[in-house]
């Protein structure tokens, strides 16, 4: 037999990653797809299956395979009971569905809980035994680190942070509420906020990109825009900082945990919008807890989740 | 040596609670002192000092004690950094002076996280690993019992949730911000909301008495003018309810807790805001999670803090 590895899956809204990880983190091999297609049950299924044929070798002691994927994902039965990005995924037996092709211990988890743990591992919360991880992507993902493990809550949903109510009678969020902290900071809130934007100045390159195009606007396009001096797209940032900050001040308040990590696509764009979170995050927590909090950004990037997904094997 | 007892104390904002304990739960003695005047440091400890001289026989075998109060306590050092009800108590070193009068073990800890323990170790809590004790009196106390104990966060400060943001841009709070929970949903929020009603309706009771003083009601007297039927005293709950359904689903999304426990002298208009409360909660949570969490009222109303402040002394 050779090397032991556990299988990392991290299922996001656009791409699938997949590693090959061995115990002390390096990653053998990794793969990343880019899923534009079929996104039933069964297709998922199947491209998970082909893909880690594809990067598992016989020379390799595979001891079992973790994923994480967005979503309410209930670990002990290997059920996902809704999931954002994957329409029609209802009460999805996915563990059972896996058991048919993988003889190994499968552990399946939400995908921000991965990242988390990839992140205590490996990153930016080494040796931290309490903190909170945020990713921004297209919605708000939330991972606990308590006691130095992920802390799932009571039946596995604890995290579903962009779900926080941070306006009362503000805007609707796509769960169907008003006014969670994801329909402000997140991708998809920076592009609400762009099209409610009530006095939006009226030159810019960036103006002029919005009127022509408003809906195929993407954040890193406003990143940009941003790098290249753009006044309004500062703003746009400013604004997704504020709000984040009142989020994480509420989530601090309520928990007394002083680590913050923060990562997700949307991290790119950091230098533009820490600032006015930190301000935002420092008006809205006693002094006394302020002062000890530290917010970092991902250290792991985009490995986090797969990084985090061999880990809960390893650690079974 | 007699019977083995632990002394818990209970610091509020209008009474101190004193009781001795036995390891059963059973109260043997108790006594409640109005705090009308001193509230000085030195006030403050000597009372305490006098109340337990007269509490405590020589038949007693004393093995600790343990206090509870509202403010940001620091379990470790015995400090209280900030309390919300004895203004200049800044980095108050509680332990250090008490440890003047006792040669016993001291615990302070945060009231709401000793109503939690007792909750948790003879009340509604009992048997539930994981539940978030609120208190709704002038303020919002949170207390987190986690994996069975107290959840302290990294030192000591979890379970502000009064200070979780419901209103971005919301009222201000006694504690300087915007749209804090306990801008709405406390003893205090009451009275604001009232004052701030912009369609009071012109003929009841209730509105009578509020236009002659407004100032001086109090949260017990909207509770009976709404149990005589008064229709705007009933609305005042409502209001009251749904901020606090909402505050609690901000914080059953980001921790996956099943439990909730409402405590505090503002159980009394229970009748009149639980629906309103469960109404928003539901509206505003997954329904998958939804249709697990029990919100369950206090079972040992006023001892609750008590009778934690010793629970906490017997597990030392």
């Amino acid at each position: 037999m050779g090397k032991k590895v556990a299988i990392g899956v991290d299922l996001g809204g656009t791409n699938f990653k997949f590693g090959l990880v061995e115990e002390d983190g390096n990653i053998l091999k990794k793969d990343v797809v880019e899923v534009a297609g079929d996104r039933s049950i069964n297709g998922v299924i199947a491209l998970i299956v082909s893909e880690i044929k594809k990067l598992v070798a016989s020379e390799h002691d595979v001891v079992g395979l973790g994923i994480g994927m967005p979503g309410i994902v209930d670990r002990k039965k290997g059920i996902i009971y809704k999931s954002p990005n994957y329409f029609g995924w209802v009460d999805a037996p996915v563990l059972d569905e896996l058991k048919k092709y993988f003889k190994m211990p499968i552990v399946l988890d939400n995908d921000a809980n991965m990242v988390a743990l990839g992140e205590h591992w490996l990153g930016a919360g080494k040796g931290v035994s309490n903190f909170l991880m945020v990713t921004l992507g297209t919605g708000i993902g939330g991972g606990w680190i308590i006691n130095d493990k992920i802390f799932h809550g009571d039946r596995g949903f604890a995290g579903e942070i962009g779900h926080i109510i941070i306006d009362f009678n503000g805007v609707m969020c796509n769960c169907g509420n008003r006014g969670c902290l994801e329909a402000y900071a997140s991708a998809t809130g920076l592009k609400r906020m762009i099209k409610d934007w009530e006095d939006v100045p009226e030159k810019s390159a960036f103006v002029s990109k919005l009127n022509s195009s408003i809906e195929s606007i993407s954040p890193i396009e406003v990143f940009k825009f941003a790098s290249d001096g753009d006044i309004f797209a500062g703003q746009v940032w400013k604004k997704f900082g504020a709000y984040l900050g009142a989020g994480l001040a509420s989530l601090v308040n309520a928990m007394g945990i002083e680590t913050i990590i923060i990562g997700g696509g949307l991290t790119k764009a950091w230098d533009f919008f820490i600032d006015p979170t930190l301000k935002e995050f420092n008006k809205r927590t006693y002094k006394e807890i302020a002062e000890k909090v530290r917010i970092k950004r991902t250290e792991l990037l985009d490995d986090a989740g797969v990084l985090g997904a061999a880990k809960v094997i390893f650690s079974c």
